[in-house]
């Protein structure tokens, strides 16, 4: 994806270790407990290391944190309860807590469930948005088992035919551990593209393509700004509404938090949901064997000759992974824009800064 | 979808009872058994009141059940044993019997399963083509859970950035159980169409949309005749090439079927994979209140205003129910030519012909 900040000359690049120990920092200010702040912390820098600054996945995240914190829409060091609970499922209650925490609290017992059970759901209801979808499903995967992260989200998407939003993007992420390297991740949204990228097609005075977003009154259109307050386009057309639908059951619907049209409205309730899957590789044979044909698989993906020849057939996460090398060695980017803006945040809380 | 026959005068309406009728006695001169039979023919009738007849799910399985069953692809009557299980997963063993019977046998263990266990997963290794996904995700949501179908299928689609074919279409089945009324149902490719629609718009000299398929070089075209060599393009891009890559993990990789460019190529040996996901709605909280949940959602999606007045907005399989009701009443359609390629078969299978 193209996806980059708008000019190179507003961005910095500040050591990997740097930024955590401010992050952690941070979020303790905030009222955040040491475990709560880990998660978040490493949450964020995977978002850093994996995206772009202009995708808002890192620390630009602090300045929801901070009016969220003080509307009452999270709780720092919240009281998460188990609510329900069986063989292969439970439901945690985020009590309006950090949503990477109750999503990275929800895979974990996924997990611990899945090697028992082959396969299992835990659902998190009253959450907020829990980073990036692909971090959790991550988190699966470096334990060993599949992972699958479902949230929904504020509408933006209409239902196929309509230009009204009611359903979200409602991003997925899936990981896929492999044996001595990194696990295949895939985050997406179902939408074709998000407001983001839009925008930034806008400020580059670039077209977008047809097929991302529709104007307010349903039509086509290359033209970003047209589509700006229009709904927008699901992958796979219908397939990618439906996709999102049957996603809010299962976050929405399914853990008692809201849905639809109103979930994530209002940042004093977001009240999201997540459902995390975990599954067990080495169910249905011995993983070893598992093992090696996936990586027989792997092979014959990346075997396929590339139409460009400079670029070559990547796994899912490939691209994301081979930039956190670069970037731990490098450094992490920051646009000077946000640097500024959590130098006066950090003054406010009286937390050291660094940057 | 606008998929219809290529002239509706070469398309005659019989009852259904009429076609389930030869469906059975047909299925039963293959060899297949009774339950075989039963279930295999609510599989084509299901396919045959939700599609079109130039979509080849109906009574055109009959010519491929045919050429399998001389050729040892398909067993009827098939030994399926369980080879592996534990609480919320099992392995089915199809020894190359009917894929509809496997998958459903699959389906019925994962409900049953799930009921316990709140989420199940049974695969099945050394299948054949099961017929639609949706038909066994709906299995699951007669019976009060949601359903998820995945298959491997022939490899059709490229890696993103290639043209050479390595993955399948995969579809999903998903559906969702409301009270009172149909399930949602959502029976999708993993690619934006099929080379079945792709034909059809050639003999009608139309032009596709560019995201349907490439040619064999790797380039854009809306000529469905310069795409029929080339890959299908996945939904939402480089998202449904991973969504294909992640479906032949799960069906073909982990239940030790066959996968990637060598699932469904031999039609003595198909060895397709399938995993059936059963998950109970109501593990959560309350199953009353999830059900009176999801009609909510569903009514802020259906009030939803159309762009085309004359075309509300419809739930995943609402169109095709409609199209079941009225064809229960009114007949199934054949086109001509598969009726009179069945009645050929059916005199060499000495099988009474009502057609």
């Amino acid at each position: 994806m193209a996806y980059e900040i708008d000019k190179a000359d507003l961005i910095t690049l500040y050591p990997l270790a740097t930024l955590e120990q401010f992050s952690r920092d941070f979020l303790r200010a905030l009222g955040a407990n040491d475990e709560e702040a880990a998660i978040i912390t490493d949450g964020l820098m995977t978002a850093s290391q994996w995206w772009h600054p202009g995708q808002g996945q890192g620390l630009e995240k602090f300045f929801r944190f901070f009016r969220q914190i003080n509307n009452g829409g999270i709780i720092p060091n919240a009281k998460m309860e188990w609510v329900n609970e069986g063989p292969a499922y439970a439901l945690l209650d985020a009590g309006k807590g950090f949503g990477y925490v109750s999503a990275h609290r929800a895979m974990t017992r996924a997990v611990e469930k899945a090697k028992v059970t082959g396969i299992a759901m835990v659902g998190v209801r009253h959450s907020n948005h829990f980073g990036i979808a692909g971090y959790h499903a991550l988190h699966a995967a470096k334990n060993g088992m599949i992972g699958w992260a479902f949230t929904n989200a504020k509408a933006e998407m209409a239902p196929w035919g309509s230009a009204q939003v009611v359903l979200g993007t409602n991003p997925w992420g899936i990981a896929i551990p492999r044996k001595d390297t990194h696990a295949i991740v895939l985050d997406m949204a179902l939408t074709m593209s998000g407001k983001g990228m839009m925008m930034w097609y806008e400020r580059e005075g670039r077209e977008m393509p047809d097929s991302w977003a529709l104007t307010p009154d349903g039509k086509r259109t290359t033209d970003p700004a047209a589509a700006m307050q229009g709904p927008l386009l699901p992958i796979g057309e219908y397939k990618g509404y439906g996709l999102s639908l049957i996603t809010d059951v299962l976050s929405g619907v399914m853990t008692g938090s809201l849905f639809g049209m109103t979930v994530f409205q209002d940042e004093s309730h977001h009240d999201v949901g997540h459902v995390m899957l975990a599954i067990d590789p080495g169910a249905f044979m011995p993983r070893e064997q598992v093992d090696a044909r996936l990586e027989k698989l792997i092979a014959e993906v990346k075997s396929a000759p590339p139409i460009d020849a400079e670029k070559p057939v990547v796994l899912p996460g490939e691209v994301e992974f081979a930039r956190m090398e670069q970037r731990k060695r490098d450094g992490v980017p920051l646009s000077r824009k946000t640097v500024d803006e959590l130098r006066d945040l950090a003054q406010r809380l009286q937390v050291d800064f660094p940057l």
